[in-house]
């Protein structure tokens, strides 16, 4: 189903869609809860409460890689059937392990399907879980990382995390408005607080802003894909990470802009200071030396 | 020799001093080339010189722990007979080892000395190392790490390090310029390039700013010391240090200025960006979209 | 097709099944190269000239997961179709990576599969590796773990890495026979060089000998598994691994058979040292002293 | 005071000349709890009874670096008025800590004595240490490792800890004796648990021998020293060491002097085996299969 890039998937056209199939040909609705080449999150429980209108028995199936342990996911309120994960993002992990969490109704879905499977398949994963084990070789170092990350996330408490993680995203959304810039997101309900995308002002080549940036202070920012390659610009902000590191990667966009001869209005990082660190009386009048 | 705290050491005042010990007494002339507490470098090669004018056989110490690695230090063109340093701060390892250059003219005193010594003999040390050995169990994961963080500097070039501290240190003091705020060191000739000590405003009290810093930001700033305690705050940025986190350590000085209520300008950060990245035309003038 | 589990695969009996396929409903030959639940290395080169001689198109695939980088692999050689290998084994590495090499057959067989296929597809990453990149996020620190791995191989070089895994094995084997125990692979030619299988006596159960093994000694010696479940204990030596070690592997399985009461002789270990160094005067009759 | 190689220090040697020192001029007894170089523990308490009974006030000062946390170390019961360690040896740490333990008396007699000290100077340390601080910058990532390897201990218990070094120790010498080589310590009550110094038969140098064993085995032994000069090595086994680790040892002990044709018997690793694990029927009589 095709859709707007500045927006999430849209709960009412999925309705809709769903409504004239009264022979139930759809088996799935697919979302990507935190879509990171667009910096836009999709509300999840929108789009469940749509689908319970057109009553209709497709499974919900999130790809949530980008989000969970970074924005709050729902998997049991939200009645999702598969929440889909990695270890790369939220979870603080090098890539390598990648996890499902299934609803019974996937899980009785799975045992009809005639797709021929083998090591994707549930089943001896579950058996084999049941006991501590897995069925084949597993990427035992990154399971004990995994421990040691969930107890960082416990110690720092969810809803801190999520907090910290909005923010990180307020403030860098501060610094892009007042650069002048655009983010490619264009409804505030579906900022996402893992990752901003930005466009370049027409006629200024994003991948070349982001070599300068690399070339003179050695951090990589993620690059437009598909129809916004060469536009688009993003700052990611999620996983272990602090307002210090988020005033440095800002820093670095703003003498980047500067170098690379993109028109902005300096003050984003300025900005940024004032969304994460609003206490206190104005700095600029309180001066009395 | 008392000085003045914001001050380096006098080449005249050690001159003069020298001049009135015909009976040569003083056996030593104890310089800390860049002083932590205050971030004050002091002008060693003008100090040499003022001995060679007064002719004094006087050995000349230089304590270069804050310095080597970070600033330039000229052992043999500043004819210093005993350099001192340590593994910590420019060569970027963890603390645990000394280091002693050592001139002919020092080796010979040392054999004249008549203070008693075992593990601090230089002869020892001297023996074992023509075979690459040392008297007595080395801190050889050090040592090793040493090697690499000799070919970490090397691979930048040393002109390319000191000049990468030195644009660090004018970001750091444009940005308490910008603030309002007063730099300890009085002599722009003798800034220090490996930190900054700034006072806070009269009646503010440093380490209360400290506190807040390290409590929302999670950021250590050194402290005041022996006179200037509670009067001043201290940001580091030697070693292994880039642009990106100077921003992050000067956007924490400036929120944690403004969480504990200390007066001063906003902009400091936005200073420290134009110093850093004054490239292209001015920012402001340039939007046009 | 069912095995004797102390034996390889048979190539005269592939070769018989092959002979009675004119239709070509066999797509592919599939042969564990080193069967890590046995110890019994498959002679591949035997096979694919029994299947040249049957003159069948079938697709020879070869599981090496446990031989690669231990023991040779000749995928040209041998007109290999698909040589299948992990990380975690003789590449010395965490488990996490998977390795297709993929002969232009296999290539062509692939675009004519039906097989539903997404993550597994060789064509997306053929195209992504071109540019050396990958379709998905890649586990990049195992990436950059294999290039110090292979480096490593390089540097003993290949055929030294063969031949130490030979002597271990061979000394491994030396200790077996001394203890009076039975090896599970029956053919001298198809002794495995990454790890030896071994029968506990009968009424001796190994897995009990295992955990007094891994409680006195910290040491977890490899399950038998299906038909040898609790028969038989495994005795890896591959990967980065030593003579010394070896040693003290062997060690712990010695006084791990005394603790037990499992019955043996004693001297395996004796033997082992005989087998790994043999060279010099006996040592039993230049005493001289 | 010279004294015999194979033997610790005499406590009735010491009282005796301690007995013709009506004037105090002795102002501490040095020892040595343990070796390096020999494999002799001196008998600490015994020392200390002997000056108890000379009725002496010299201060009793023992270097334990090769001991504590191996080997059990009495401060208190000893009556030792200063406990010298290091943290390379039983506490599992690189070089780089060094630790003094110190009595009343031997505080007292610091602030008397007239030795120009500063950076050894107890004062200043103890001072800073009321607060947890030092005077100087400490080896901080040393001192966190210190943590950590005190929780080690701890779990272990610190009588099991020296009951593993003298398991490791007695195994050591079996193995020589198996090989019928001549053990360095001439008294058994004096043998070391942490290190075991061997002979080379006549004519035979031991540096060679260490020479193979390095290049063979990759295994460094230590060399004797002194007079012990190219007729002694050294087995060390002390601190984060387990049974099979020794077996390894031992094994490239026995294969080297096989390599280098050194006369010896073999059997010392079985000895060793013997030695560690003397539990169950003898293994070469229970075998009946």
């Amino acid at each position: 189903m095709a859709g707007d890039w500045g927006r999430g998937a849209w709960p009412d056209r999925i309705e809709a869609r769903l409504a004239v199939d009264p022979q139930h040909t759809i088996k799935a609705v697919v979302v990507v809860h935190n879509e990171t080449s667009t910096g836009v999150t999709s509300r999840i429980g929108d789009i469940r409460r749509a689908m319970n209108r057109a009553a209709h028995p497709a499974l919900l199936i999130v790809d949530t890689i980008s989000s969970l342990g970074s924005i709050e996911v729902r998997h049991d309120e939200w009645e999702v059937d598969v929440t889909v994960t990695g270890s790369q993002k939220g979870l603080m992990l090098p890539p390598g392990l990648g996890f499902n969490a299934v609803s019974e109704k996937a899980m009785r879905a799975t045992r009809t399907a005639r797709l021929p499977r083998a090591y994707w398949d549930w089943e001896e994963i579950f058996k084999a879980n049941q006991n501590g084990f897995f069925p084949y070789t597993p990427a035992s170092n990154l399971v004990m990382a995994l421990r040691e990350a969930l107890l960082m996330l416990q110690e720092e408490g969810l809803s801190n995390v999520f907090r910290r993680h909005e923010r990180h995203a307020e403030a860098t959304r501060a610094a892009v408005r007042a650069w002048g810039l655009q983010i490619v997101c264009e409804e505030p309900l579906e900022y996402s607080n893992s990752l901003t995308a930005v466009f370049t002002p027409d006629g200024h080549n994003a991948d070349r802003l982001r070599e300068t940036i690399l070339d003179r202070f050695d951090m990589s920012l993620g690059t437009g894909l598909g129809q916004l390659s060469s536009k688009v610009f993003r700052i990611g902000h999620l996983g272990a990470f602090n307002d210090l590191m988020l005033i440095g990667t800002l820093g670095g966009v703003e003498m980047g802009l500067r170098a690379a001869g993109v028109p902005h209005r300096a003050g984003g990082v300025s900005a940024a200071l004032n969304s994460l660190e609003p206490t206190g009386r104005p700095a600029e009048t309180s001066l009395a030396r």
